[in-house]
């Protein structure tokens, strides 16, 4: 079956910018692995770097996953939540910034080596623009390319996973869409250096999120990670897997696994007001229904389905399989 | 049981802007009707005046419907296809054009009464503008809101059903959303004015449908008219019903139910690539599977959730309602 | 000419979900007055209930008034940033949170009077829903007309100006567009309940700014006071005056002078990169530059482009105009 | 200076889905040809396949070009406005279609070629898909690959650009955005193949145009042509250059000076409601007052405020540009 996993902070408590001291009272890490133990089907955690793991508390977070029987699925660097970042990290204009963004990296990947794993998600979140004349769209991509280049090739055998938004805390991301960096991908060129798709992002790109899982297997079968989650399509709400794009995330699943993909399926999901424990546990019960019901379905009938590409006859059988009345 | 009817030229041929002959060979208004029999669950037709109905042709038209056994549902008069609205019907700046729309709308008011209907659905897709300082957006709306008073009192026992839409084919329209529809109705002040909802445009204008319906029922009960189809929330798709938002649609019947609509559910689908009888069939299919679904679930489970108004509790009792595994 | 204000928070430091303790270091409330004082078209602030203005430090709040020579132009009330909003003010299911939410407007009207002000606008952000089935629209609805109605009749003499915005931090807000606070206006039924405009709130609702004006004159000359900023259309940017969005800005300062607003018009930007002072200054700059530019224009030329309402003339017009060459 | 010019069609007459025969009377060819001689900075014309040029009357197209002393600047092959595309073209799951799709681009290779032209600007329109679970996405990209491949193998010296646009008439197309385009122009691996940036069809797939223009120079300088226009973002809504986005489209033509753009500049507008070739002669003196404005700016002036990416600096020297107050 599937792997399920989370990021960490998801069962703890959020804040945006109106609440900035959060919604919750803030939930310190060991309640926060607790937490995720308490979840059966979720065999690991990510963990995302100075705001759970630094290169000062390996040791320590090494227990709390040895002694809730975690793997540590990826290492998310924090590129994003420090005002250093603020006008960027790979591309900032300022040298000794891009050299940081680098070196953050770096300790992050000797991190996630330490703690057993073999896998960074990568969202730098501050890296783009927000007004028109305000950047230089070549000189910074290249220097982005050339951040993610030396990242990647510090060691071969960690992948680094680069997950797409096409904007915020940005008004527009360098890294935007499932396209966008394969293009950066194929200019780094290290086998190490793929793709996280966090399902919410893709839609608010106005990507069909199956439609991504099949373009980055065609393209270097670069499918590293999976985000779940779901929205409105407008923004990235990070709301509970199929609270609203039910079918969406069935399509999702079954190229998923058409594809061949093994990787994580991890939950990122901002639990403003929920119980947030109660929330991410439930976006896990959705990510294994949604995988029990494609297991269910047999493969050769969504294949005619896609073959005749007849729209009364897909409709017409997603009703009976979902609305089943 | 519901009231299912459908836009007799659902069933027929689209076009586009890049294919104005239409994807598919013309049919003819005989055939159309013919096809539309052949939809068990349908009972009644909405005719587009002027492309179906005109003040020439009723006793023709009489036939059909006696033929098919169906009922007139309503009238949608034609104040969007011809040339001479292009630049607005009731709310155009040449005062001869704003009398021909109303004088069109009283004709489709005889007309519906003679075919023993009771409602026009009025969609004035031509009224609105394109450009920035291009509109006098207070007397054009005066204007507005005078010509649909002078139509409903033309015949208080003729039901005027204002459909809004925030676009297309002008960039913004004056009937924009359900809110400004009841401005309008309010200023109207006639108790034969009313809303129809086109799910789709309630998606498009990012209002929760089943917001809508509740929203037109606190402010004096406006729900007079539906239509169903589905899209992507950033376009009028007109695709077939729950083949998207199905979580979506299966709240907006819950919400009928709850308001006691007693109206129809009337198909707005342009199939453009589909066999179109086969598509509206679906669309009808799925209008009645939701009904029954909702018909299913114990009223008291529904309150609770909202009642309760936790999102772990809900996407729960979604996914085993929906996803069944 | 027009009377300009600014937030007063927005010369200080923000926050946003990554970044939750903020993108500069804080800024006192000492040195954000300080600050607003050196932006010499300012005559006046606006103060955030719980973040600036309390029942308590009113005296304190006053002596910055004084010293600085700004007049308080309005007071938001804080029913967004604090945890017990979460889930809704004037409409949460929770009957207490309901009596507090009108209590604090209460006590914040009182402390309006108290520094010489009239105004409180009122942002409800947290009403609202975020998931499907997780509200009562009827109910919830009921219960902030019932709110904002007892608010409004507290003391006569003060405005209270209501500021919608279809989202943030909520999925879907109660408050959402134009037209949907006029019906909660209308049912309110009192003199000095009104309307507060966000230009970018607007824009994101895909409103026309302008028409939006021309809307709240039509419909009972409710515009009550203006916020300003920019946006790229999908999201509330909080972006400096004028800085994607000239012509729609110009068209909306033109609809501001035509319908006679003589009210504020006040910065509402968030710099979170930005030299925030800088960035409020180059915001009034953006207004002082429009009310001027609109002030040179010869009425009957944008009159006649109206009237016409023929694009290649209009275009025509604003390209001379702006692009000058 | 640039080199300017229009899609013929654009001072015709336009139609939709609700008017298919059209917002005005159809205009034929010779007087098309004749209109655009009308506008003096004009020196070239895009034809569109089948519906201006075919295999046949090249002969006649050549004297009216001769006639009118206007240069061929592309052909649009026709796969969009043929019922037999509606499914798709060289992404058809049909092998005869794809074959098609191939033969009447070389048909158009031929063409232009005869016509003294040396560019295709492509426009897949119907290669996409509309509902989930329709397509194969990986086989249908790699057919349509193939079958661009092919066509840009047919003669080397002329170029194939690729226009890219995210939906319309399809919900999803497949060639979407410009980083999309690059991909398949990266697997197609001819020199001759590159990419058409509709300056409304990026901004509608939330792309800053001036940033398309860098990725296209960054990644293999495969700019070829350039359509321009105006929308609100949310759609193509083919309106007059630098009618709502005025800084985008400056920010545009100053990257197009930067990255040292050689191409034609092409309007691409549906004036439905307006006098077409007034429209079209507006679009065009707006292109020439951006390039002329761009070019009166020192070149240095905004490589400074790109070096130092301060918004207020950035704000303030447009104000004072545009504004100039």
């Amino acid at each position: 079956m599937s792997n399920y996993s989370v990021i960490l902070s998801n069962v703890g408590s959020c804040a945006d910018r109106f609440l900035p001291t959060g919604y919750d009272e803030p939930v310190a890490i060991p309640e926060l692995f607790r937490r995720v133990s308490q979840i059966p089907q979720v065999k690991g955690v990510e963990l995302i770097g100075s705001w759970h793991v630094t290169e000062h508390n390996v040791q320590e977070i090494k227990k709390y996953l040895d002694e809730y029987q975690l793997q540590l699925v990826s290492i998310i660097p924090d590129h994003f939540g420090q005002a250093k970042w603020k006008n960027g990290s790979f591309s900032s204009k300022d040298k000794s910034i891009r050299a940081e963004a680098i070196q953050h990296t770096k300790e992050m990947v000797d991190a996630a080596v330490e703690l057993g794993g073999n896998l960074l998600s990568l969202w730098p979140g501050q890296d783009g623009y927000d007004y028109l004349f305000q950047a230089d769209y070549i000189q910074e991509r290249d220097w982005f390319a050339e951040g993610i280049q030396e990242s990647c090739r510090y060691r071969s055998d960690v992948k680094i996973s680069l997950e797409y938004k096409i904007k915020e805390p940005r008004t527009h991301s360098y890294l935007s869409t499932a396209a966008n960096t394969l293009l950066i991908i194929q200019e780094v060129a290290e086998a190490n250096c793929g793709v996280t798709i966090d399902f919410g992002h893709s839609l608010n790109a106005y990507e069909t999120p199956a439609e991504t899982v099949a373009l980055l297997k065609k393209y270097g079968d670069k499918l590293f990670h999976v985000h779940m989650n779901d929205n409105y399509r407008h923004w990235d709400d990070d709301m509970i897997v199929g609270s609203v794009h039910l079918i969406e995330t069935l399509e999702f699943f079954y190229w998923l696994k058409r594809t061949g993909y093994q990787g994580w399926k991890s939950i990122d999901q901002y639990p403003y007001r929920e119980d947030s424990l109660a929330a991410v546990r439930e976006g896990v019960n959705a990510m294994e229904s949604f995988d029990k019901l494609i297991e269910r379905i047999p493969d050769h009938e969504i294949e005619a389905l896609i073959k005749h590409g007849k729209s009364p006859e897909i409709t017409s059988y997603l009703r009976k399989l979902l609305l089943n009345v």
